[in-house]
């Protein structure tokens, strides 16, 4: 197996042509990098093959229905995919950035690419390590944020800088992570991944008002159910966080990793991440 | 004069190099790209000379320091304004536009950048016809933005899709700007310019909390003020844009474009728009 550190990330234009890294491809004029506007996918791919990619596909329409983005179908970003994956020399994970942004301002159509990058040794460390997070308000509630789609709360765009600048905060205060509260007290998503509790033999997360749909809860809870777990989406709050069983964050690449403090205060994860891990082929 | 619509953008680095628009300058695996992860100002240069640069440059480093960027100084960039005003063949009035994006992952220093292209004729338009306003609900109040700097509500950043997706849903439904409101009903901004409201001989703007400091209110307010004009920061509210004898968007680029209709209903600007574009020195 190749280095870690030492591979290189791949570029994919959606017609298969490989790009370089390093080779510039965005205009400075680009309304995805001036404005942050567009929108992208992350996905991980095991040994060639990208995880959920339709589900991933799907939800990115969605996302540019969301800002107006008229993008490519999913074959072409199928094989913009197959493109990197096929190519890849690196190790047997690596993540697969789905990205479309808008393009200069006459553009009538988006600048899309596929870039794809080792999973990073700190992604694989914390689905096991676990993650100590802070909880951050988000300002809004869920219900406001669903009755006002110019926050674009449902949508994956380009512009997460408050989403960074949320792990950057949490990172400058001792801990990995952060867990979005909204101004009402209920419980929503981490910047880059969703909520998921367990209580008793019940898994629990959010439900996907206000936040991004996620696909790797989805996934988990498919696969639980089918071993007997009950599972739902519904309103949580800091109480039942404290009080839950365990606590995970969940998100493509990273998969599945506990929480294992909140607010600086230690929790265990009731023994169930193997568990939960292998509902979800958490590759090793 | 060049006819406004041929004139392409122009692109200079910050050593003076100067650059085509179609030219690619940010790499695909750029934070500013991926992740909206950047700083930016935008200001007008009339007749080769930018307007209020001191105060852009020292927001930008403002916008840095909150986003934990680290930015080339005032110097730096003067050149790189330098470069595009002394190059530029188009008309009297140029917008440049100051990008910092935070480049590829391991990156320890910024991508940085001027573009100018021609003021836009709708801007023009809109500094006298004026602009109707729909007031969307920005989901939370200044003080919950203020506690939480992880919002970056008083940055200025490349994550500027929200913004972006507001002028949309103006523009879907029979409308030009929007002006952001916060969930205790308190007035913030517009997404690309800030609120003036005047009441008899006073001019108010909302207080600089959770909001972004608008250098060309406070370069109107300098001059109304030196001419008898009472000037206020104050918490508005809708009522208060109703019952006020004008109101205008102020920015940059536009300057100052009366609020001629708010959620539908027409308004005046009290015939007052032509002695605030003589304090604000618009050109024509």
């Amino acid at each position: 197996m190749t280095d870690h550190r030492s591979t290189r990330p791949l570029v994919a234009l959606l017609d298969g042509t490989l790009l370089a890294p390093e080779q510039p491809l965005l205009r400075p004029d680009d309304l995805g990098v001036l404005r942050g506007e567009g929108v992208f996918e992350t996905t991980l791919v095991v040994d060639g093959t990208a995880r959920d990619l339709s589900e991933h596909l799907a939800r990115m329409g969605v996302s540019a229905a969301t800002t107006g983005l008229s993008i490519p179908g999913p074959d072409a970003w199928r094989h913009g995919v197959a493109a990197v994956s096929d190519n890849w020399s690196g190790g047997r994970q690596m993540v697969a950035r789905l990205v479309a942004t808008r393009g200069p301002d006459a553009a009538v159509e988006p600048v899309c690419y596929v870039i794809c990058t080792e999973l990073s040794p700190v992604s694989l460390r914390q689905r096991t390590e676990g993650v100590r997070v802070l909880l951050l308000d988000r300002g809004f509630t869920a219900a406001e944020a669903e009755s006002a789609p110019w926050l674009l709360a449902g949508a994956k765009t380009l512009s997460y800088g408050v989403n960074m600048a949320a792990l950057r905060y949490a990172a400058e205060h001792d801990a990995d992570d952060a867990i979005f509260v909204a101004s009402d007290g209920a419980v929503l998503e981490a910047p880059t991944s969703s909520v998921v509790i367990a209580r008793s033999r019940t898994l629990l997360t959010p439900p996907v008002r206000g936040i991004l749909a996620g696909i790797t809860v989805r996934r988990l809870f498919r696969a639980a159910a089918s071993v007997g777990w009950q599972t739902f989406a519904q309103v949580l709050h800091a109480d039942d966080l404290r009080s839950a069983d365990g606590v995970w964050l969940a998100s493509s690449a990273r998969l599945l990793a506990p929480v294992v403090s909140i607010n600086g205060v230690r929790r265990s994860d009731g023994g169930l991440t193997a568990e939960l891990h292998a509902l979800l082929e958490v590759p090793s």
